[in-house]
């Protein structure tokens, strides 16, 4: 009953407020036309500059425009004075508080195509952008990464009242349309979907403020040029300033776009990067379980410290020291040796490091996997470069829409990965640096720089974006490394990489309690707080190893999206903690 | 070349060992043979009492054994001064580092049957236990949950030196054997493979201390008694004592389990929780990615407080205070306001509550959904429904072997389930409890204890496991629960419940900011930390609702496992840590 009320009064009061409103808005518009200089102010005859015809163009220009809007305002005025024809067909809901429900059947914006041409819809989304001018409203509508257009014409469908109600919604409110899906006259560019709709009746569910943080479209731009971590987008390039709609473009900031992430989150790029991250942890979860593996849960909480105590999160565990697991590297070797043979876990881990670079956050998804080996550690690599093919294959086949609107606004190359996966050893790859006149020592790590320059060094001799490096120099490597039987400097492990980052790092462990109580002692760790792990050895164990991947940077440098914050919902950096 | 002399070493000079040790160990029962005392001591005719016959009768048993014991041992030494015949077909191998790929094929013990017989296979496993006697030895494999008997007859595959070898390896060693497959002569019932190995070879991989914490065997005993988290098992009922192999049987406690959890994870019954377990969490996904949703990863460390502030774990995030999520609750709901319409997350939550109870962990896996609903709760509540629907019948059909195996630890009685799944409401439930005689306050939360009785009520008359209790008081339910548009002391909430405890808590959120505020001032809850999630809703929301499946309680409570660590690889409660 009192819902029925309240439905009334929305139908048959909120006209008349809006009518209120429209006048206001028009005296507005009244007052400030007087101080508008005529044109005729000059003297003719008089010889004026360039600049002075420039600005009496434009004044002029501005007159004629005011003008028009003015008329179009009184012939609104007039049109609303009318009979309203559409009452109950244009308001705000009350709030959806599970008061009924109708069965009533919602299409997604996505499903909108020349299937439905003549029949009549109801959508939920959200108003993109919105244009009324006198007897037309245009509209896009926008849900998930899709949009469609939608028009409202006064006559039967559309009143004038019913016009000026819908060019008074904010634009990002959530809105329910029901309307008939047309042909358009001519193609749509502008939109996902290439049909059109035909108001019906619009109902608000839920209305934005009018002043959003930033635009989505200025969000969307398409990005052009970059410094590591610090500005997203500089100044568009010229030639691009040339483009049909030339415009001073407004940049958004990351440090905006972070502070703002629910509105940054949907632009289009956005919407598609994240779907297709959903798609990645579960190919690879297809390929694992489909090879045998189990998923895993190992404690993030772990006592005293985490695999030697550096950059880690401490906390107090009621009366207990603790921290936050820097990986599942432990744990997972211990399930290993309880006989799961096969485990993968895909979970967060905390690295306590005061890193402010593009690719480095603080929280990050690790994507584990741990197994055992028969022999040789290459079961173990070919496994791991037929999973990581199988990714970027059914990423390529999954996702070709999420693909190019990721595409738009972060242009990439295509992701080159000839088969078989190319597999160097360190020392190749230190030869390679060597023969380009880069300094390395073969007997430490790698740095970011010369990653880089050996990824390009690689791209250019193999021709792809991704290889596998092996047999890492012993020093560069943790204590849990099974180092190589033929030389003692170098070890049985390996790093990914993808355009010349490390997305994975993984080897052979050791296995031997022995061998492993030594190594932790030649690395300076104490070996006391290891007692549980070392001890997991010492009851029959496995020969095994294992691997890493970083779930964000998979996606960050598939589509080389400049900063590993674009591939993390909530990025959490040495200042970040919020939202 | 260094690798060929070490395996000359191997299986040349250690049967020389092995004859010495054997040696020694003979001398030790030379020695300990003097003292026995003769049974004729004692004169005839002499009144004996009923303890001493018995006394005599006993020593007179253990002088026969060990009679036959030493003639056993010399026949076993003479047998190993003929000359061996296996020499290099059982050693211990050196440690496995990577130093060839033979690419030989293992076989799973799992997958040893029938059609296998009469053809030699190669199989990697542990000694689950061994017995030589004379000229046989026969070993128990054991790969995950699945074992095999291994026989080993002095004759052409197998030397006196062998079978001496065999003797010596420690259960749960590590071992390579190449077998022969047999049908067996009669059916074996101890082992899970019904065919036999004749063994050609064993190679030690990796060998046990010969000391466990405690045999896999007594940690693998039925559980027939059972108090809340305190111990897991107590002595056997005597029906049971009546077993054929009638022994003080061993108690394994929960704290040495846990203490020694890669030991205990190696009982079948573990094997198969956490294989089954995995397969939930896929279940899971399968139905959510199916009905359009998408994985999310939400951040752990949180700015400030979480929901409240109340049981957080804190800690110092750089410069800031930070805690850990306690749930994703709020960065949830900031996805679908951020577009992304349907989300779940699989992932580990925090919660500092200083519980020892049977079902309470500080550290659990919460699978949380979320998701946008059209005009009712119901909308999201039979999904739920279906869901766990999809879920508990996929346990029944994939796991048939594991759900097997758990039951003969862990007897349960199978999860009955009709469809569809019973809707209570509160109110209804609070009148089943009043109606039987139980007090329970209409406009408060229930209480472990109630739960239970409610849980035992429903199953009596409605003849169900499983069900869900909807619209609960206000008082019960945190800040953003959507309250009943026609009770605003009952709220759009329910919690699903499985043999009457709760798993799964979940609700219609407010997504309207003033009324948000409201409720989370009226809790007495600081509004400031909580701006960007009440921001969230202020550009346009979709009204929507969601759940949390605690994934630990699905499986203790689907095997009825008494106790959550059981379900738990590591477990965290107030006082454990470790390992």
């Amino acid at each position: 009953m009192i819902i029925r009320q309240l439905r009334l009064f929305n139908t048959l009061i909120r006209p008349i407020q809006f009518r209120f409103i429209f006048q206001q808005k028009n005296k507005f518009f009244k007052m400030s036309d007087q101080p508008v200089q005529p044109p005729e102010q000059v003297a003719e005859g008089e010889q004026k500059s360039k600049k002075q015809l420039q600005r009496e163009k434009k004044e002029a220009e501005k007159a004629q425009k005011k003008k028009e809007h003015q008329q179009e305002q009184k012939q609104q005025e007039q049109l609303i004075q009318e009979e309203d024809n559409c009452v109950g067909r244009y308001r705000d809901l009350n709030l959806i508080q599970s008061q009924e429900r109708t069965n009533r059947k919602w299409t997604k914006v996505g499903d909108v195509d020349q299937t439905l041409v003549n029949q009549v819809i109801l959508v939920r989304a959200r108003i993109h952008n919105s244009r009324v001018k006198g007897k037309l409203a245009f509209l896009v509508l926008r849900e998930n990464y899709n949009t469609i257009q939608v028009v409202a014409e006064k006559g039967e469908f559309a009143s004038a009242q019913m016009l000026k109600y819908i060019s008074g919604i904010p634009v990002e409110s959530v809105v329910d349309i029901e309307a008939l899906v047309k042909q358009p006259f001519k193609e749509i560019l502008s939109c996902t979907q290439k049909v059109e709709l035909e108001v019906r009746s619009i109902q608000v569910v839920s209305r934005s403020l009018p002043m959003l943080p930033f635009q989505i479209e200025d969000a969307s731009r398409r990005i052009t040029d970059f410094e590591d971590g610090v500005q997203e987008q500089k100044q568009e390039e010229p030639q691009q300033k040339q483009d049909k709609n030339e415009k001073q473009q407004i940049q958004v900031m990351l440090k905006t776009r972070l502070d703002n992430r629910v509105i940054d989150l949907r632009t289009p790029a956005k919407q598609a990067i994240f779907r297709v991250q959903s798609g990645i942890g579960l190919l690879f979860r297809e390929f694992l379980v489909e090879n045998g593996f189990i998923e895993i849960h190992t404690p993030k909480l772990i006592g005293g410290t985490s695999e030697g105590g550096t950059n880690v999160f401490k906390l107090k565990y009621f009366n207990q020291d603790a921290c936050l697991a820097q990986s599942p590297q432990l744990y997972k070797q211990m399930c290993l040796m309880a006989d799961y043979d096969r485990v993968f876990e895909v979970a967060p881990v905390f690295r306590a490091e005061n890193s402010n670079t593009h690719r480095h956050q603080c929280e990050f998804i690790s994507m584990d996997i741990e197994m055992v080996i028969k022999e040789h550690f290459t079961e173990l690599l070919d496994l791991m470069g037929d999973l990581c093919i199988y990714m970027f294959k059914g990423i390529e086949k999954r996702y070709q829409k999420e693909i190019e609107i990721i595409s738009q606004q972060f242009p990439f190359e295509p992701f080159k990965i000839p088969e078989p996966v190319l597999k160097l050893t360190f020392e190749e790859g230190v030869k390679m640096l060597h023969e380009a006149g880069v300094n390395q020592d073969p007997h430490d790590d790698l740095d970011t720089v010369n990653e880089k320059i050996l990824g390009k060094l690689v791209r250019e001799k193999y021709g792809t974006d991704f290889y596998i490096l092996h047999r890492y120099p012993k020093k560069a490597r943790p204590f849990y490394t099974m180092p190589c039987h033929d030389d003692p400097n170098y070890t049985l492990s390996y790093d990914f990489f993808m355009r010349g980052e490390e997305i994975v790092s993984g080897a052979q462990r050791v296995h031997d309690p022995e061998l492993l109580v030594k190594q932790i002692k030649e690395k300076g760790i104490a070996v006391e707080p290891l007692k549980d792990y070392i001890d997991s050895f010492r009851y029959g164990a496995y020969p095994h190893g294992g691997c890493a991947f970083g779930l964000e940077r998979v996606a960050f440098l598939y589509f080389n999206l400049k900063n590993i914050s674009n591939a993390c919902m909530f990025p959490r950096d040495p200042v970040r903690l919020f939202p």
